[in-house]
């Protein structure tokens, strides 16, 4: 837990092909599998989700632009 | 889909030449055919359209800035 | 349409010596005749005005902040 | 007015010497002599003068950060 | 304390493993172990927890932005 | 006043060792003795004071972030 | 005073292992002894203090990101 090489992106590198829970700046919610991402946590989700307080609606495929994310969790 | 060369732009390749709809930090819609993108996630889309609570407005060509986007999804 | 080498700023090389719309992030609007730009959508406009509400402001030469734009839309 | 090697700064180069007006992000304008700019817009103006609704104030000599910028014209 | 090489995020290498606590610009503050970080000050954290006024949420493992963040503070 | 080299940073040159003022984004102004500044606009000042409405504050020595700033002008 | 050489972070040279107080942009005030900092005035404090009106919170170690600072005032 305490080596020196590992970085946050190694946190979203296991993360991958698996369902993640993304936080957005402004409060909503959404969740994809998790297909790729890059330095700036720009994200490609499968599957996506948004969530805005009680209301679900289907996205499919998303790139989401990181500048956006407070954080990403695996669920 | 975990293959480490995948990145988050490969998903707007995919997308080329089909429609896209853009999820805008503002909370507006905006759909087009999607012509180019860099790095930035400035789009060049074609037959752009732009959807503000329930009024649609045609802006045919349009360039998009990227910083304004939240997530870009094909149809 | 689909050729990998295409970028978003070439829609802006075809509109150059024409009319164009700028949609800005404050919702306002401003149109002139593009005389050039550059990598972050600085532009140079030609015989400019400015639509704010239903009030039109003639602005004749200007450079803009293209961290300013939403959108560029050739007429 | 097409040459491909024109860029938006050259209008400012042209304005050397001569009264511009900024049009700011908040709302407010600012005019002087134009004497010197940058790449990110900051610009040195002489004899300025800030216009805020129906009050003026002069400024003198200032050193603008361009980020406040949202265009820029020479009267 | 005066060394000339110290710099600020040698402070976060000495909190790796460590229980952190974030405020965030939101005025938020997430809690958790501290796995790995990186110089925009995004954060790998496991066990975390949102404390949002007087609730509390369960996050598990997040990697969040560094631009949300106020200051981080070992506990 | 024309020529070419000059760059708005020049003016901050010729104001080094006399009392500048900061206009800020926020509204504020700051007055201060400019000792050092950099690329950023970051400013070090001495015998600074901070003009809030009609409150005058001693601040003493600080060192500005130059991204509050909207202009600098001396005195 | 004048010395071409020096830089507005020249003045933290100096106040490192005594006490500054923050200026945060937020409105806030945050006082601690400076221990370390870099280019992006991202710092590294001990005995920090919180003081939010008229709330003093002690919050001990920590690392604040240099781009909630308006100012860093030596005491």
């Amino acid at each position: 837990m305490t080596e020196d090489s590992s970085r946050p992106l190694d946190a979203l590198n296991q993360a991958k092909g698996k369902r993640v829970i993304l936080s957005l700046k402004s409060g909503e919610e959404i969740t994809g599998v998790l297909n790729a991402f890059d330095l700036h946590l720009n994200l490609w989700l499968e599957d996506a989700e948004r969530r805005n307080n009680s209301k679900t609606t289907k996205l499919g495929t998303i790139v989401i632009r990181g500048d956006n994310i407070l954080f990403i969790s695996p669920e």
